[in-house]
């Protein structure tokens, strides 16, 4: 059974990128070919996700489904969100499903079981508010066969700081909760030198950034932000360690929908907006 | 449009009890009778949450599904939980879809859409750690149909005070939470007095929970952890306001599974423990 750490080493290695494809398929944006084609939200989202899996494939080593979007379709949603899953697999991509679940212990395992058996995704985002008992369970399913999480530690969003940037004994929430994401971590440590328990910083504060990626020098970070967000390639350089590992840096609507829903081209259009971003990422 | 307070309010002085029943299904505690005729889980969770919400209905006036049994099934899961949600409608229960979601704007507005349309709930759980941008979305969504959150603030697990506990500012990070949901809370109060964001306070946490019921005297407490987890009637009664509203006791365990999967009465004695928890509750 591969580490976690070392299967997002080897694919980050293998494709030469830390870019990782966000997957938050949009009904209003999908190209138009493809609605006209599957007017049902779900089977259009599933429709275009295969495709866009089928691009970024040879260019990047992750991807990450959101999903909220799947979702809002109801359990329908769910049928697609588990058939894209499959086949970023099928693709050799490693997926994150990005979730941000928590819950009391018995509840969290079933969330657990949910994230790596029933939608078998490589690994999960956690929300860490609930405490101990929210991450644990995750973290024991987890190595039970070879997954990760990335527990919320500071994120991209604006409002992020309403509770994450309180001061607690004289540092704030978020270095509490990477502290703890960093205990967990280094039970664990891959052959690439990193743990499976990795932490999610938005690029969209780079102070925080540069001080969590000293603080937590063995744990993977999944940087959400980057692009449509506001993130620069310049922010998110400061999650990526010397050795080139260390962070998955990922763009969501920036790649997937760089176009008007009647452009003919969109195919051609994403493939090139995934190459720009690995570009701009290689130069900073 | 009815205010979701207010539909709160009738319904449980409608059945003069505060007690809500948590549908939180496990296939090994089912009834054998149950899993025989259905092997599959999905189908054999929702045999099993239709026939206790047929029972409890007469008796109590809200429910919760917990969303994370459903999802460990995969997409068949989801299909389980939409009807579940529709019967309880239908049987005139107020539902609260425990799912805890919370997450940056636009993604936080699919989840809503997710509770609030796809699957129909009448109101949902969401987490704060996102901060304001993870709750809001939910709140604008809620009061456009009516309908209610319960923000987490102090949960009644064993390891919530890893983060909701420090002291932050001089106070601890749960207060500050409290707060967030008292200010949301009274920009939109029902005829009853009460608001339409809630906030989830355990049982098990008595001297808590008494802090904060005085500091959000116009909010809905969901109150978890009564029964199986441990808080006591007299524990839960401290959420309770003097004119018997302002809280839905929640049990889940105690109240659907006191029996061994071989109970040939596990009917009636799903109808005993409710009618127990009533009076165990009406009594202090």
């Amino acid at each position: 059974m591969s580490h976690f750490a070392d299967q997002l080493a080897d694919s980050i290695k293998a494709k030469g990128t830390p870019l990782c494809v966000g997957l938050d398929p949009r009904f209003d944006m999908l190209p138009a070919a493809i609605v006209r084609e599957h007017p049902d939200p779900a089977s259009a989202y599933e429709r275009f996700c295969l495709q866009v899996l089928d691009i970024v494939a040879p260019l990047v080593g992750v991807v990450k489904p959101q999903s909220a979007f799947f979702e809002a379709c109801g359990p329908s949603g769910f049928t697609a969100l588990r058939k894209v899953l499959e086949h970023a697999k099928q693709l050799g991509l490693v997926t994150i499903l990005d979730a941000k679940r928590g819950d009391i212990a018995s509840t969290a395992a079933a969330y657990a079981e949910a994230a790596f058996t029933a939608f078998n995704a490589d690994s999960i985002t956690v929300n860490p508010y609930l405490g101990r008992d929210a991450v644990e369970p995750f973290i024991t399913a987890a190595r039970k066969s070879g997954r990760g999480l990335f527990v919320l530690v500071r994120t991209s969003n604006p409002g992020a700081g309403l509770f994450q940037d309180l001061m607690c004994n004289g540092r704030p929430l978020y270095r509490h909760v990477g502290d703890a994401v960093a205990a967990w971590n280094r039970e664990n440590i891959g052959k690439c030198g990193y743990g499976d328990v990795g932490a999610v910083v938005g690029a969209t504060h780079r102070a925080e950034l540069i001080e969590l990626r000293a603080a937590l020098p063995d744990a993977w970070f999944l940087v959400p932000g980057f692009g449509a967000q506001g993130g620069t390639a310049a922010d998110v350089a400061a999650a990526i360690r010397p050795d080139g590992l260390g962070a998955v840096i990922n763009s969501s609507r920036g790649i997937t929908f760089p176009f008007k829903p009647d452009a003919a081209d969109w195919e051609a259009r994403i493939e090139s907006a995934t190459k720009e971003a690995i570009a701009a990422l290689r130069a900073a």
